[in-house]
């Protein structure tokens, strides 16, 4: 990136993708990503090699309809025409939906002031087909006001040590959730976490405690203690990560 | 079918499929279709061969959220379990959803009175990834007024051999559209179907000459000629099959 910064300008895209068959954005030796098929696409495109940043590395199977990314490249296509161009490149799950010039020091990860993402379940008897690969599947009717009286004890700047999964790398586990929001529209139930960042499999670690909440195996005044334990193993499941969208980055 | 009208029980299920998957519904010699996979499933839940019925025959890559099938079998299993039973076998792209005794007389096919066909159109600029297997992307902005003024024009008893695609064979060409109504939300068009039944292709016929009109290829007052006229030559393009969904079947 050294002489990328000095000499190419610098772009922000938007992006969206289904990750049902990729093992998440970062690159990978010797699995398919989001990353790797990105910049092979920038490759042909550019005929040369470009490094992109994300907002957000998303997991395995996890989502993104706002995703955003930062890269050096030559200006040699109008950024109004790179998502046409990439996207003739691209797979039909991924989709460039926006490009533009940004600053020099524009950077897609560290610029973010937020992000939203979207856990959603389906709380139908029987699966929807047509959400299989897109939410967690819970047959038994969750408790959504339970579920919405728990979220907001994490809302605000705390310590979120204890849903930080192990393999998160991070200095400070101080973050801060301006909104976690609990809906329930027919059988469909949506939670919508704002944050100025989230620690590793955060959002899944929250989502499989307040979904404990909603099947009434926990109180909603644990998820207090369970915060303030800074104890990992007193949360709860994991929740899978097809249910999980990276809705959008707001800078 | 002989013996069984007499000995078995007549069963009727509701089950939902993603299509992209599959030839259609109809059994194949050599395709992968829904009635095979679902056939198959009833031989393994019942040790002996099932035939079943279905209210419509949906084309390769059709989905269904309400397809309805009867089919005769041994009284071994309560109706109430048999859904639950057949999602054990069933892959993930098909789900039944309800299961009940029918009367003898109960065929699927012949005793529905009317069916609700759903065609869904992404009229974003971009394609939304999650849409790409259950929508007809249009980038150029549909006139959905235009559509559906189109539309009046075809509801009713009428003859629709311009609609009907070579390849069905039917004695009349003649049916009743109940109600045809074209919807805007946000970037997703609806067109939603109601008629006591649909000759080969007809829906998609009827979408892709709709689609034109809102594309202003042709006046709506066109699409009134076209059905008079009684030729398939006369009337718009087959919109892509991925679009379509059968809803509900009424009985």
């Amino acid at each position: 990136m050294g002489n990328g910064v000095i000499l190419l300008p610098n772009y922000m895209a938007v992006l969206s993708y289904d990750g049902t068959a990729y093992h998440g954005f970062q690159f990978q030796k010797n699995a398919l990503t989001i990353q790797e098929i990105l910049e092979k696409s920038l490759e042909k495109l550019y005929r040369e090699r470009i490094r992109v940043v994300p907002a957000g590395r998303t997991d395995s199977g996890v989502h993104a309809r706002g995703q955003v990314v930062n890269f050096f490249a030559p200006e040699i296509i109008p950024p109004a025409h790179i998502p046409m161009a990439l996207n003739s490149i691209l797979p039909r799950d991924i989709v460039v939906l926006k490009a533009e010039e940004a600053s020099d020091c524009f950077d897609a990860r560290r610029s973010a002031r937020s992000k939203i993402y979207l856990y959603t379940i389906d709380n139908g008897y029987f699966p929807d087909v047509f959400l299989r690969n897109y939410a967690w599947h819970i047959y038994e009717p969750l408790d959504t006001d339970a579920m919405q009286l728990a979220a907001s004890f994490l809302t605000g700047k705390h310590d979120f040590k204890a849903f930080q999964a192990s393999g998160g790398s991070v200095e400070s586990t101080e973050r801060t959730i301006f909104s976690l929001s609990v809906e329930k529209n027919d059988n469909i139930v949506f939670l919508r976490f704002q944050g100025d960042g989230f620690l590793y499999k955060m959002v899944r670690n929250i989502t499989g405690t307040l979904v404990e909440v909603g099947l009434h195996k926990r109180r909603p005044q644990e998820v207090y203690a369970i915060l303030k334990s800074k104890d990992r193993r007193k949360a709860g499941m994991t929740a899978p990560s097809r249910g999980l969208c990276l809705e959008k980055v707001l800078y």
